[in-house]
C-alpha cells in the first residue's frame, strides 16, 4: 500500500486489548480487527484516546502497529495517533510510526500546554515537515483545550501531507464553515459518534468512530446509507444506535466501549491504571443500556 | 381558523417594526408579513426575542396581534410568545393572547429565576391549564438558564394542549432523544437557524426561523428540500446561507436581522432602547456579510 | 435624611414577606427590619433578587418602600433595586422610587438582553441622569449575563450620582482592579456572601448581604472585626457561618434564606409562584444545615 | 535534611532555564535559586508547569534536582512535581525523585484522563504508598480537569505522607471548607498568585508562587505581613503586585514570567518548543506591564 490513500469512510479508533495480567492481548486485538475489516471499514486508527495511548510504552505501540500492518496487508491504511508534549518528541514518534509501517498519522496539538495560534501552527508544520506520511489534524478543543481555527487551517494548506481533519469541536456548523472556506482541500471526518449522521448529511467525508469497536456493521451501514441518500433509513439505525453512541462522549468511553466489545464478543473489559474496570451500579447501568440495545438490534443492517 | 393547527413547517419569529419616532410601524410589519406568506411559511410567531418583547407595552402587543390576525385571515396560525417572571402574570398574558385572536402560544420558563424541575413543570402546567390555545414549549437553556429536560416533558404529556417544543438547547442529539422517548407526541421545531438543516435531517418537524425575516424564500426552500429527500440541494443553499444564519446566534440578532431586512427591502433598522442601532465598524462588517451573500444569492430557489 | 449617605457597611437585601394567602405580610417585614436595625446595619435594599422583585406588582413595591421608609425614619438609607428590560420603564421606576421616598437606587443592566458596551453605558447614563438619587451599579455577569467592565466604569465616572458597585462578578481580584484604577471613586460592596470577608480584607467598603436576613448580628460582626483589623476573630465567625453563607449562592437562595429566617424567628417560608416552598429531602437537608449551625452559634458575637 | 519538613510558607515553582542552544542553563538556574533563598523562601518546587515539565527529558530532571539539592544543602526542601499519565510511570518517577535527593513530591491527578473519584483516590494512594517522601496534592481542576474533592481528601487522610494541598481550584471558599472539614490535617498552599493574599487571610499556610521567580522579596513580604496581621500593609504591596500576578493566570505564564525574570536579572527568555518566545505586540505589552511595575516598586519591602 502506498501512502496515497483517501481520508474517506469509517475509521475505527481501536481499543488496546489487555490480558488479565496487564499485558497486550494481541489475539483479541486481531479478532476485533477482523470484524472491522469484514464490516467494510476504510482504515483504522491506533493509539488514540480509545487506545489508552497515555499508558502505553513505546514498545507496546510498536507491537500494535506491527500486528495491525501485518494482518491487514495493505487492504486499508493503519494510522497512528501522535499526542506529545514536546515538539522534538512528536517528531521522534512520527519517525517511529513510519519505521513501524504505519501509513498515516493523526496529530493532536501539544499536550498539557495551551499553545497559541502561532505555536500551534508551528508545531503542526514542524511535525508534518518531518514525515512523508499523510496527516490528519485532530481538532478537539473540548478535551484538549487548543482549537484549531479556520485561520490556522489556512496556514496549514501549505503542508501538502496534511489532508484531513478529525472534527471534534462539537460545533456541527464547523463542517459547513470548513467546506465554505476550503472546498475539498481537507477531508472532514466526524470525531464524535453522536454527531456523525448530521455531519455526514452536511458533507463530511468520514467518521472516526468509537462504538464501531463493538458494532462495526451498524456504523458502516449508517455511513453508506447517508452517502447513498437514504436519510430516513439511516436515521432509523442512528436512533436505535444513539443510547450506545452516547457512551462515546463520556470520560469513561474506554471502559464503556470495552464493556460493549465484551458483550458483542469482540473484546474484554481489561484496562490499565489509572483506569479501573467498571463496578457496581455504574457497570450495571451501562450493561443494561447495551443489552437493551442488543434486544432491538436492527436485522436489516446485514443486507445493506 | 380553529386552534387545531399543525406544529409543522417554517414559523418565522417576526421582528417588531418601529418608526423613527419609536412607534410601531404597522405598514412595514404588514409588508414583511406578506413576503412571509408569499414564500409559503406555515405560521408566524410574535413577541419573541426577535420581536423585542421585553420592551413592548401591552397595548403594542395587542396591536401587533390584531394586525397580524386581521391580515392573515386564518391562512396560517398566529402564535404569541409568553415570557414572564410570575405565574399569575403569565396566565393573564395567555388570556389576553386568546382575546386578541392569537391561535397558539410559545411559552418560556419563568424569566429571571432558575426554577427547578418541580417549579418549571408546575409553571407550564398552570399556564397551559388556563388556556385552550395550543402551546409550544420554548427550550433554550443557553439564553434563559432553565433546561426543559426529557423527564419534565414526560410530565408535560399530561397537558393535551402542549404539543410542540422549540428546540434551542444547541444539543442536536436532543432531537433524537425526544423522538426515541416520545415518538411524535411533541412536534419538534428547531429554534437555532444554524442547526436547522441537520435537525430536519434527524426528524425535526419544523423551524422557528430568524433570518427568514429577510430571506423567506431560501428558508422555506431548505425546509421543503430536506423533507422531500433532496439533501445535497438543500446543503448547497444552506452553505450559501450559513454566514447569514450565523447572525442569528449573536446577542445582537435583532439589530443584525433588522439590518438584513432593510437590505432586502423587508424592514428598517429601528430598534428600541436599551438596544441601539448598529454603527461604525460593526455595522460595516455585518453589511458586508449580507451584501456578499446577496451577490451569490441562489437563483434556482425561486423554482423550488 | 438627605441623599448624601455613604455606601459603606452592611446593606441587607431584604426578603419580601408574604402571608399564607400570597399577600404582603408587612408586620413580619417590620419585625425583620427591626432586627436589622438593632444589629447595626448601615442601609437596606428592597426589590432585589432576594426580594422576589420579578413577581411583585408596582403597588406592592410602593407598599414595601413606604413601610420601610416610614419605620426607619432616616436612620439608614432605603435603597430600591431597578431591574427592567426597557430604558423607558427603568426611568419610570426610578422616578417612582424617588416619589415613594427611597434614598438610593441599585441598578442592574437591562434584563433579558445582553447589551454591549455602548448600550450598557447608555442605559446606565440615561437612568442616572433622570434621577437625583445616589446609584449603585449591580455588577453580576454570572446571573445577569452583562459584565460591567472597568472600561465601562471609566465612562460612568461622568455620572456624579453613580457612587458604588455591588461587586458580584465572583472574581475576587476585581476588588483590587477597581481600587487600582479608580481609587475611592466608587465604593465597593461585596454582593456574594461567601466572598465577603476576603473582599473586605482586600479593601471593599461594604457588603450587600443575604444571610444577614436571618443572622444580622453575625454579619455585622464580621464586617466590624475585619475593619478593625481583627482578622483571626473574623475568620472564626466566618468559618462557622460558611455553611449558611453557601445557601446564598444557590438558585433557590430565596427559599433557603426564608427557611433560615423562619428558624431564627425573623420570617416565614412563604414564596410566590413560580417559586414554590421547599419540600421533602431538600427541605430536610437545608433545615439540618441551619440547625447544625444554630447549635454552635458563636456566643461571643453579642459583645463585639 | 530529613523529610520531616513543614508545608508552610512561600514555595516558588521555579522555571527551567535554557541556553540559546536549547540546553539546560544551570548557572542561571543557580543564580535565580540564590535570589529565592536570600529572600527567605521556605522551599522550592521543580518540574511544575512553570518548569516546563512536559518537555524535559528524564536526564534533565535529574540534573535540575541534583543541582538544586547540592546548592541548597538542606536549608529548605526541594520538591519535585509528578505529572504522569500512567500509574506505573508515576511510581517510577517518585522513586527516581527520591534517588535524586528530592525531599518532597507535588502530585497531580493522572494526565490526559479525567479519572473518577475511585480512580483518582487509587492513583494517589498507589503513588504515596510507594514512597517515603512527603506529598502535596495539586488540586487544579481548571487546567487539569480532575477536581480533588473534599470527599476524596477524606479518603486520603489514610495516607500519612500526604500532608498538603496546592489549592488551585480558583474557588477561594475551598480554603474555608478544607479547614472546617479537616482542621490542620492538610496544609493549604495557595497555588494561584492572584488569590494568595485572600487565601492567606482565610487561613492558608503557604503559597506555591509564580511571579516570585522574578520578585522573590515582594512575594515573601506579602506572606510575612499577612501572617503577622498587617493586612493593610500587605494589601498595598499586593495591589502594586497585581498587574504582575495576573501574568500567572495566562496560558503563557511560562513565557511571561521568564520575561519578567529577564527584566529583573534573574533569568532569560528562552523556552522550549512547542512554546515559542514572545514577539511583536504581545511582547511589548507584557514588557510594558513589567516595566511600569518596576517604576513604582515598593522600596519599603526591603526592610520588612
Amino acid at each position: 500500500m502506498t501512502n496515497d490513500f483517501s481520508w474517506r469512510g469509517v475509521f475505527p479508533a481501536l481499543t488496546t486489548k489487555f490480558t488479565a495480567n496487564d499485558e497486550l492481548d494481541i489475539p483479541m486485538f486481531i479478532k476485533n480487527l477482523e470484524a472491522q475489516l469484514d464490516a467494510g471499514v476504510h482504515g483504522i486508527i491506533l493509539g488514540g484516546t480509545l487506545g489508552e495511548a497515555s499508558v502505553l510504552s513505546e514498545k507496546e505501540k510498536q507491537q500494535l502497529v506491527n500486528a495491525a500492518v501485518g494482518h491487514i496487508s495493505g487492504a486499508v491504511p493503519v494510522v497512528l495517533n501522535i499526542a506529545e508534549g514536546s515538539t522534538r518528541e512528536a517528531i521522534r514518534q512520527a519517525k517511529l510510526a513510519s519505521e513501524w509501517g504505519a501509513q498515516g498519522l493523526m496529530l493532536l496539538p501539544p499536550m498539557r500546554y495551551k499553545s497559541d495560534h502561532r505555536e500551534t501552527v508551528e508545531y503542526f508544520k514542524a511535525i508534518s515537515a518531518s514525515t512523508d506520511l499523510p496527516v490528519m489534524i485532530y481538532n478537539n478543543p473540548v478535551d484538549y483545550k487548543v482549537e484549531v481555527t479556520l485561520d490556522m487551517f489556512e496556514e496549514l494548506t501549505a503542508c501538502e501531507n496534511i489532508g484531513a481533519v478529525k472534527e471534534s469541536t462539537r460545533d456541527v456548523t464547523n463542517v459547513t464553515r470548513m467546506i465554505n472556506r476550503f472546498g475539498n482541500r481537507f477531508s472532514i471526518l466526524c470525531g464524535v459518534d453522536t454527531l456523525a449522521m448530521e455531519e455526514l448529511c452536511l458533507g463530511a467525508d468520514g467518521w472516526v468512530a468509537g462504538l464501531v469497536d463493538a458494532f462495526p456493521v451498524e456504523t458502516v451501514a449508517i455511513f453508506e446509507l447517508v452517502k447513498s441518500g437514504k436519510i430516513e433509513e439511516a436515521a432509523k439505525i442512528y436512533r436505535w444506535f444513539m443510547p450506545l453512541l452516547e457512551l462515546d462522549i463520556h470520560p469513561k468511553l474506554v471502559q464503556y466501549i470495552k464493556l460493549a466489545e465484551s458483550l458483542t464478543g469482540l473484546g474484554t473489559e481489561y484496562v490499565r491504571a489509572p483506569r479501573l474496570m467498571l463496578q457496581g451500579e455504574e457497570r450495571e447501568r451501562v450493561t443494561k443500556t447495551i443489552k437493551d440495545a442488543l434486544k432491538t438490534r436492527p436485522k436489516s443492517v446485514e443486507s445493506v
